[in-house]
């Protein structure tokens, strides 16, 4: 802990901050805690608004060796990868001869999701950065086990629960995705690149009658939690809702939970259920 | 042979009829050879216009004694599943006694599509049907391997339709789908209920700059092929062209190719590659 206070003293926190809520939160959380930041924020991801008020830079994806520049021009030694990326295709990444080196170096068109963020991480680490975990900076937002509000699933949402544990694991180990809807032992959908809220959306016109279906989300095996690790949050909430899902089951532990209260308030109010459960 | 041909001069072909443009290949095939058909068309899939001209019932799916009742009435000895079914929500299905005894037997939430695919066979045939694949009334449809057409994947479009098939093949094994959209190395999309042409539709809106992707379309490990083969036509080669797609790399031998001429003069027109693979 020592050695942190020391490398946490030694410059801001840099945020490379992609899109959602996330950005925003550790932001929220180095003021409260009097640390000072330096946002990296990537072009076409980060919020505009959330950066107003703190010390930041935009930056293309495909512009490491600017990326790296600006993180050194503002002393950062710590860094934190926060949001989601829309990881872009070769043509449109654009890569600088820093990133061009970077890629040659790791293959890109080898790797999933998870084997690419895994592979930034090392190249950040390898620059000479420490790169720590969003996790690491908030508080009380890990999902945990059983229910999170007033709502419980019932026996046959267990079984679709179970169902979609077993089936976002598999998605998971190939890399795909993190989430799947299951209705009725059904799976309606599964999570490739137009994530989580995507999914959601298209299930609404997916969905069966009678007992609406559950949205299950898993770590991947093995997943680099710094970067990428499974996210709900209020827009959780409202989108299965919309959808006529019964409830949202997640890995606990894994889970980040953003803006707790509100999810809970939210999730009470239409009836459904946020559970967190152990996958197998 | 022999015997086949005393069981079709026993009476009608019946064809169980779902949707797209299988059940009306079947007719027509039936015509051709001057067999007699009795079809049964599922409400709420099967095409109204196929039927006009042949001897017709429309049925509910859960309508088991009734379809068992008509099937007896119209001296159907020998059976067809021809088209594609939703598979309704136990809710939606409203199984009559017969369908309720066999769903009980079966047990319903247990089953994938394809495992209940196969207990429905199982039943027909139980209750003294002959059930044949739609693969054996038709010629000249099933996917041979390599290119149909006048284009070929390249070296890259390769490397995707390899991944696709790998993932495909796992999709396929836990009974989700038997689709997937592959860019540059990204899976786009995974099938699942929505369909080929559903997964098609949306993955429009999720492509990435640079050459287009690919659909993948394997059959499942042990699928029932007389039931649900994989399937593509001229529908799928026009929406793989309007989701930017370079190509269709499907299972040879599994796959069925509708209207084989105008598939290869749509994808000739489009530039898209048509090609029979052997996945893992």
């Amino acid at each position: 802990m020592a050695a942190d206070a020391e490398l946490s003293a030694s410059g801001p926190l840099g945020i490379i901050a992609g899109s959602g809520g996330l950005p925003r939160r550790v932001i929220e959380s180095c003021r409260a805690a009097g640390r000072e930041v330096f946002v990296l924020a990537l072009e076409g991801e980060a919020d505009r608004a959330a950066l107003e008020t703190v010390p930041h830079a935009w930056c293309r994806i495909g512009a490491a060796a600017t990326a790296l520049d600006l993180l050194r021009a503002n002393a950062v030694g710590e860094l934190v990868l926060a949001g989601g990326v829309r990881r872009p295709s070769l043509a449109a990444l654009r890569p600088d001869w820093q990133a061009a080196k970077i890629l040659a170096r790791i293959g890109y068109r080898a790797l999933g999701d998870d084997g690419l963020l895994k592979a930034v991480i090392k190249e950040l680490e390898r620059e000479g950065f420490r790169v720590i975990g969003a996790d690491q900076l908030l508080t009380e937002i890990a999902l945990p086990e059983g229910p999170l509000g007033q709502v419980q699933p019932d026996p046959d949402a267990e079984a679709d629960i179970a169902h979609g544990a077993r089936v976002a694991r598999a998605i998971g180990a190939l890399d795909i995705g993190q989430a799947v809807v299951v209705q009725q032992g059904f799976v309606l959908g599964v999570e490739a690149i137009e994530g989580t809220d995507g999914l959601l959306r298209r299930c609404a016109s997916l969905r069966r009658d009678g007992p609406g279906g559950v949205l299950v989300k898993v770590e991947k095996p093995g997943q680099e939690r710094r970067a990428d690790r499974p996210v709900i949050g209020p827009q959780t909430v409202s989108l299965a809702a919309d959808s006529g899902l019964r409830g949202i089951a997640a890995e606990a532990g894994a889970t980040l939970v953003l803006d707790r209260d509100e999810v809970v308030r939210l999730a009470d109010a239409a009836g459904l259920f946020v559970v967190g459960i152990h996958p197998p």
